[in-house]
């Protein structure tokens, strides 16, 4: 089987390397400097220009199954043009447009369009699809998540696994989750609560629109995902949006000058929250779902820590969001995610044997999901 | 007596109104807007520019002794000008020059220059006089010194009662203090405590640069000054300053704008840290004085409270700045300041009385300064 890997930033290259395990891979950026040391651990790689031209058509056609692992912005245009050749689509570009759009070009060219497959969402969703198959009655599902520095500065106690920009639209964009079955917002940034995790200890979780697909077909009354960051990062967030420093409005400053603040802002947290060569990080995804199970109202949680060594190269958030994406090309390429249209994880964790699939793929990589259950 | 007040802003203007209770007062100020009410109260006024052409010059002929209540980076011009008319000079402007180039003016048109004459500078360093008249020895001087909004909102719990810009540079400027007889340099916002203050509550303390002409002659082998602000406020703003946001050199962003982020922060600033009209403030200031009284380790403690109704009319910081400086007015009016030259406020505190003075001139103003002696 050929996979070509569209993207060969952080993401995209631990894709890449993990795929060529299995597969052959070809791995493309328009940039060069990405693909030489992929092309060093004698993976085969094309610079090309995803964009314009007729480059990335002309790299399905030589593939089975194609990876986009491209910046948000370019994702669903790349995600069309690849259906528009025919070649199963794995998505993980995390792009802003809605995706249902996307099934109806699928199903005409005959392939699936798998979706959002990261850690969260991803392997978030692909455990809501599960306990949706294993309740009689699903009646809550949470999911807490967040990429973490092991060493806290002072004062944001935060490194960036991705642009700053993307950070602050978290931020800023209100939150959606269902409560009551219906579609309620929040501020991004409040709703801020206490949460101990074994093995990290107590971390803040706050609203942020992290729901996507599942607020658009909710499986139980109650849904909602936070993201998880070390206490008082929330706060001082806060304080940065009230004043009006994330304003993507240019404002008029007496000597004249107009600026977005959030441009300002960005660059000097872009300084801030670059991680330190090697600095060690760690993911953490708590899944929370209750409902009722043999007739008695439970819950089961689904604990995921990751917490590589700095040696292995990869980071946390490059690794646990990768090898959900990789563990789906794996389903895709051994036939078991078959059929045509659009595929949300949810779906996958609907499938029998869907999570176990999943887990398994993690676990092998050494990321491995607890699941506890307990009466409530 | 005739007395000239340049610069008719909230301190200006309080300075104008408590002086025309004795004197003949001629209240002057480039814009036509803060003269009107003063007009309003039979004060008389006149528009003038005080930076180009012989107004200043005209003005200073026509009174006995000149207030400079003027913007800080206009101060020092201004009063060599008003010197130069041989005219006593009280001073207010805070300006950043070091004032002994005055002396030499002063003197050579046999006139007294008084500067600093605020509340901190100004009856603190009065203070500091006074105590080393009171010890054998003096050990220790310290004050702190702060203008705070009664009702705190959050995250600052804090409004200027001037322009955010000169907070901003005190946040910034390295602070100065003796220490072991020598001047030594903290970075501002640092070394924070909490002090309780009677009728105030905790209060957090910080290190700013404001102990100004102490710094040359130092009283006391230990002496230093912060600034109070209600708890949280040094931290915030170190976060804001240590990422950068209060640095003065431009910045060049990706869309190729450059811009200072102190100009982008100090207008934002501006709008959340604007006291709503009527809204009550208080100043609050303790010095501390610690050395020999009658050969007992004594700590001497003055406590200034200063709460005014809103009704009045006239914030608490133009209150306490000044009728500090009125005071000193009064002194040289009424011929106990005498002589040519430069005189500090130090220097009011080293004379007979001069503290008796100032502090019964605030105490009929209903600024109270009490002192408490205790053994240490």
């Amino acid at each position: 089987v050929r996979v070509a890997v569209l993207g060969a930033g952080r993401v995209g290259a631990a894709i890449a390397r993990d795929l060529a395990t299995s597969f052959q891979v070809l791995a493309c950026d328009a940039s060069a400097a990405p693909l030489e040391s992929l092309s060093a651990d004698g993976i085969a790689t094309r610079q090309a220009d995803l964009v314009r031209g007729g480059d990335l058509e002309e790299i399905c056609g030589g593939v089975d199954i194609v990876v986009a692992a491209v910046p948000g912005h370019l994702g669903f245009s790349v995600a069309e043009r690849v259906l528009r050749c025919s070649r199963p689509l794995v998505d993980i570009s995390f792009f802003p447009e809605e995706p249902f759009a996307l099934d109806r070009i699928a199903r005409d060219h005959g392939v699936v369009a798998a979706v959002d497959c990261g850690v969260a969402p991803g392997t978030s969703h692909v455990l809501a699809g599960y306990a949706s198959t294993l309740f009689e009655r699903f009646d809550r599902y949470r999911c807490l998540v967040g990429g973490l520095p092991w060493i806290r500065h002072k004062p944001f106690e935060y490194s960036a696994p991705f642009s700053p920009a993307d950070v602050i639209e978290e931020y800023v964009r209100p939150a959606r989750s269902i409560r009551g079955g219906k579609v309620v917002t929040v501020a991004a940034l409040s709703e801020v609560e206490l949460v101990d995790l074994p093995g990290v200890g107590a971390l803040e979780a706050f609203a942020t629109d992290g729901l996507r697909s599942l607020l658009h077909l909710p499986m139980a009354p109650e849904m909602e995902e936070k993201t998880l960051r070390w206490p008082g990062h929330a706060d001082l967030m806060r304080v940065f949006r009230d004043l009006g420093l994330f304003d993507e409005m240019p404002l008029e400053l007496p000597s004249g000058i107009r600026v977005a603040p959030r441009e300002l802002v960005a660059k000097l947290l872009f300084a801030a929250w670059t991680p330190q060569p090697g600095a060690p990080e760690l993911t953490v995804m708590r899944v929370e779902a209750e409902g009722l199970l043999d007739g008695q109202k439970t819950r089961v949680t689904w604990d995921l820590l990751d917490q590589p060594s700095p040696e292995l190269g990869t980071s946390s958030m490059a690794r646990t969001t990768g090898y959900t994406c990789t563990a789906v090309v794996d389903l895709v390429a051994r036939g078991i995610l078959q059929g045509e249209g659009l595929v949300l994880p949810e779906h996958i964790g609907l499938l029998p044997g869907g999570w176990a699939s999943i887990a398994a793929y993690l676990a092998a990589r050494g990321i491995t999901v607890t699941e506890t259950r307990q009466p409530v």
